[in-house]
């Protein structure tokens, strides 16, 4: 395919004109496609249906352990639902406490709890002048959100296909002590599917922090969500931190969100054991603790380790056609163009595309006004702000095949017409 | 019987031996009782097994209004748990969210948010020198920790037969902008099982504060949670607060914890429509949504609030016997002895009981000793400091029966030993 950046201006022209007629007869089909969050298809939720048949009155409600999972107590999470999530995590579960059915909000009350409390000891963030986090770009959007709301200020730090610039982070974390966290999703990173290199996870373990309070915010969301390759593992960064002589240095969040139900599975927060007594401490008077019952289905659904590996199988046969979708559209309307680049994720829930400069929001609005909805442009950054407004985030999983398709379409339609329209200058 | 008041210090000495001989025997039992937290019985939470068959392949997890509960979305609840919640609270759907599993949450979130955020335009309260919470007392424990917790100055307030002495609110309300809440649980309160009455629900909603982040945390815990008349009703907080002009003054709290599982129920917040658009915008930065399924399971097991109130006879059934278990062998070990006093509680999950000033914390260390453990002496006030050291706390609710006699014996045996001790001066 012809590179547009060599296209006299003419046949610029002329291209547009093509591409126009090619735009109006796809929003002439009224297509109607939300591709704006990282959301499972229904078909994907139905591998886990039989999880519903696992409490009953054969079954029971009391855990292997012997508590009775209806009933208050144990905030800690049971220990098999500990075990479960260890095994996820890598971790023993005596480093493990198990919540909701949101890390999210494990991550936002860790913050929340820094802000109002300080971490085992320091002075509460909110009475500081200056908190920081690092946020390597693009990232996850609610990541950023929680650390906007609290006025913490965000700063930059450019992804590469290893995972965050490490130079930088080493720089500005040992000698800032206003840098408090950095955000991380170590394994198919959202929205680039990268991960972590050894070698990275190693120097995060290795990081000597100006502040003693900083932690490592490590989002192992998607963990076991491979698409292609089940065989990638990155080191496990608890044990790590613990070998450089820094046990208390991180957080480590992980749930079943992708696993179970989107809306309704466990999450778990991993971290040593006096970080876990200082959480815990303030959890006890938080909440009386998180519902067991839910627990108690996902233990005996899932096992152990190994069947939520098992599990992910199933999930990645689903993933697999769409991403290869996508990726084979982008490849066969985009390759050569010109118009933008993209790297094929190893896993996780997102394709992240680059575009031109200053095409972003540009093409995000073109494919809205034609029914494809997409994450925001800029969603993916500190603030909501691009600095070249170019990332989009594309979200492969929700749609059936046709539909993504149809709406790949349409993306590669929109990126073609607002790339030309940039080299021609028009808005 | 003799009032011990009345007695002669021969009589006394002789009446402890007797007693210490009967405590020594009620040791031998070797007793292992937790009478320390309001916890339904296994029994009581086998009336509601039937609601784990509500959701499987044939009944599906999509709500009526067409939400597949299975998904992300939907934060501020499905609108069926809304209507739910709604009628169980007495107030219109749009002025509820549904939540997780514990209110407490709901309560510990609403007071960190205003500690960081402020409530709708008003400074955030880590930073202000002062704030304070008005806290009828006895109250409930883990009210206090909250508010302990944030540092936050708690101001006792006594509490009479028609809830917590309005005058003194009044005053303290209108006349320092430095109270910014007061705490109550206006049906059945924790630990005496007092019922707000119509004219000290109407002086709430009268309030008029003198600061504009003043709410009511209204912890309707208990609503339907009656023990021997199902038909005590108490005037509607948010409609009140409406009528008399104020109508964001107060946030109103429930959950089936104690209707459904202790452990795994669903918890809802009511409040003025600015209200709730204000803790929602933050709400959705701290988490995706909450559990859907669960509260799927609740609105197709109950259906109504009729449902609801249907389900509570079934638990007034197992409760009415265990109060009465205790009341009668209060009456019958303590009536006319001048060791202490307590109300017949009209519901909820407690009874409270006075001893002589400077005897609980000696009579839960004696029950302690004999192996029933009791909620400590001082948990129902701010910084677990009764000014008397007279009020206990009893939750008869776990225990068998029989357990229950046994413990209720022990119990006023204690009692009547550590006022005899009092009023021979011996510590």
């Amino acid at each position: 395919m012809k590179n547009y950046m060599e296209m006299t201006e003419n046949e610029l022209k002329e291209q547009l004109e093509i591409l126009n007629k090619e735009y109006e007869s796809a929003k002439a089909k009224g297509l109607k496609l939300d591709m704006s969050r990282g959301k499972p298809s229904p078909a994907q939720l139905d591998v886990t249906n039989d999880i519903f048949d696992v409490i009953n009155s054969e079954t029971g409600w009391v855990s292997d352990s012997g508590i009775d999972c209806r009933n208050y107590g144990n905030a800690e999470g049971i220990p098999e639902a500990r075990q479960l999530m260890g095994e996820f995590m890598g971790v023993p579960m005596e480093n493990v406490l198990v919540c909701g059915n949101a890390s999210l909000n494990i991550m936002y009350d860790c913050i929340a709890s820094a802000m109002l409390f300080g971490i085992m000891g320091s002075t509460p963030w909110s009475k500081l002048d200056n908190v920081k986090f690092l946020c390597p770009v693009p990232g996850y959007d609610r990541h950023f959100k929680i650390t906007e709301l609290m006025g913490i200020e965000m700063v930059n730090i450019p992804m590469t296909e290893n995972g965050p610039d490490m130079d930088m982070v080493e720089k500005l974390v040992s000698t800032d002590s206003s840098v408090k966290g950095i955000w991380c999703v170590p394994k198919y990173s959202n929205p680039q599917g990268i991960v972590y290199s050894d070698e990275t996870v190693k120097r995060f373990a290795a990081l000597k922090p100006a502040a003693k309070d900083f932690r490592i915010y490590w989002d192992n969301a998607y963990a076991l969500h491979y698409v292609y390759d089940e065989n990638i593992e990155i080191p496990e960064i608890i044990s790590e931190c613990a070998k450089a002589g820094s046990p208390d240095m991180v957080y480590e969040f992980c749930s079943t969100s992708k696993i179970s139900f989107a809306g309704a599975g466990i999450s778990a927060i991993a971290a040593s054991k006096d970080n876990l007594d200082w959480l815990l401490k303030r959890l006890t008077v938080q909440t009386i603790g998180y519902d067991k019952l839910n627990q108690l289905r996902h233990v005996r659904y899932f096992k152990n380790g190994e069947g939520l590996k098992a599990h992910m199988r199933k999930h990645a046969q689903f993933l697999r056609p769409k991403f290869d979708v996508v990726l084979d559209i982008l490849e066969k309307e985009l390759a050569g163009t010109g118009a933008g680049s993209w790297m094929k994720p190893l896993g996780g829930y997102f394709i992240s595309f680059e575009a031109m400069e200053g095409c972003a929001k540009s093409i995000v609005a073109k494919c809205r006004e034609a029914g494809v909805v997409l994450t925001g442009a800029g969603a993916p950054f500190p603030y909501g702000m691009d600095p070249k407004d170019s990332n989009i985030r594309i979200a492969p999983t929700y749609p059936s095949l046709d539909e993504l398709t149809q709406a790949a379409e349409l993306f590669t339609l929109c990126v073609k017409i607002a790339s030309v329209e940039k080299l021609l200058g028009i808005a």
